[in-house]
């Protein structure tokens, strides 16, 4: 499948690498075409790995897959076009964190609202499936590095696109995909991420993961 | 040990009555020193079960439980009475949620601050812990409801304070208590009850609870 990647920075990275392995042509987008971070990215992976810029990124995906900064994802998406997105599948990896005020970090949005529910408002044709964003970069696309069972969360108001997007977790390696609900369950998988923060500043390493225990 | 117990609801009463099973002389505290579901809880708890307002309760108790409801927390505490929490464990099981807007519901105070701070910035010379939030009442008092491992978590800016509601906590049933670091954490422990919210509608059932695996 072809499938474009909004954003070079680590999670943008690793998700398009495991998307080459798994036999995807991927682009990856950014602001300008010529980005550094992609070049590297695209020399590194060979053949199926592209960049562009965001709109570039977009019009080629038949996923398109937003691993921007929560802070500049709803501008990103902009870029990216809203003609692009319509009637896709937006996975959304985003978290809108703020650490320029040191830890803990804060939200931009939170608690009433979401940048799941916000991305979903702002491109209402696109079938945006919140996921993956409550962990770290490296076990999104290997859980095996935490051991034992744990679990990834989805969140959208498309069920078949979730089912679509748990197809893809599958071949990441996830076996326990808990569908949350609709986009604004997003706010329980956002605010999570507090918890992700602190548990990593106690741990002083991102090698862990939540488990729902019943 | 005498304990006061702040709040008269489910959780109130599934608290002290597991404090008088365990030992420990509890008294209950209501707005009223008549309120009739302490009365209730009174007289089915026998010796060292006793009722009274939040002042007596928190006179009562070398160490006081807050078991309101978030929004009226910082009332209750402060009609128990500043002069009679100084120096004392203050042990917070408090979420600031609204539920009257229906689900999921909303936070009063979340992101940059949490009602455990609020709690401890109001009452500076109590030593608050927040803990036993993230679960329902009849498993704060019985992990065992839940089966295998999962986790329970203290934040708190005193550690003899932490210490000793540990002790308590293993005297509940929990084995796995992790401390999250100062009052701070609580935006943490108190946010994950947004997601906390989500799974108890998602199975219909709130015999749950969060593990973390690493």
């Amino acid at each position: 499948m072809n499938i474009g990647v909004l954003g070079t920075g680590m999670v943008g990275r690793v998700i398009s690498s495991k998307l080459i392995q798994l036999g995807h042509s991927v682009k990856m987008g950014s602001r300008t075409a010529d980005n550094a971070s992609a070049a590297e990215w695209v020399k590194a992976n060979g053949a199926g790995a592209t960049q562009g810029t965001f709109e570039d990124a977009a019009k080629f995906g038949e996923i398109v897959f937003n691993c921007t900064l929560g802070m500049a994802s709803l501008e990103a998406l902009k870029a990216a076009g809203e003609q692009n997105l319509g009637g896709k599948i937006l996975v959304d990896l985003s978290n809108p964190l703020d650490f320029s005020h040191g830890m803990p970090p804060s939200f931009s949005v939170c608690n009433t609202d979401s940048l799941g529910e916000q991305i979903q408002r702002a491109f209402p044709a696109a079938k945006v499936v919140k996921t993956l964003n409550t962990m770290n970069a490296l076990i999104m696309v290997n859980p095996s590095i935490v051991p034992g069972e744990h679990d990834i969360f989805v969140c959208g108001d498309d069920s078949a696109a979730k089912a679509k997007v748990s197809e893809i977790l599958k071949a990441f390696g996830w076996s326990s995909i808990l569908d949350m609900g609709d986009i604004k369950s997003a706010r329980g998988t956002e605010m999570l991420v507090m918890m992700w923060a602190l548990l990593y500043g106690k741990f002083g390493s991102p090698n862990f993961n939540f488990r729902i225990v019943k």
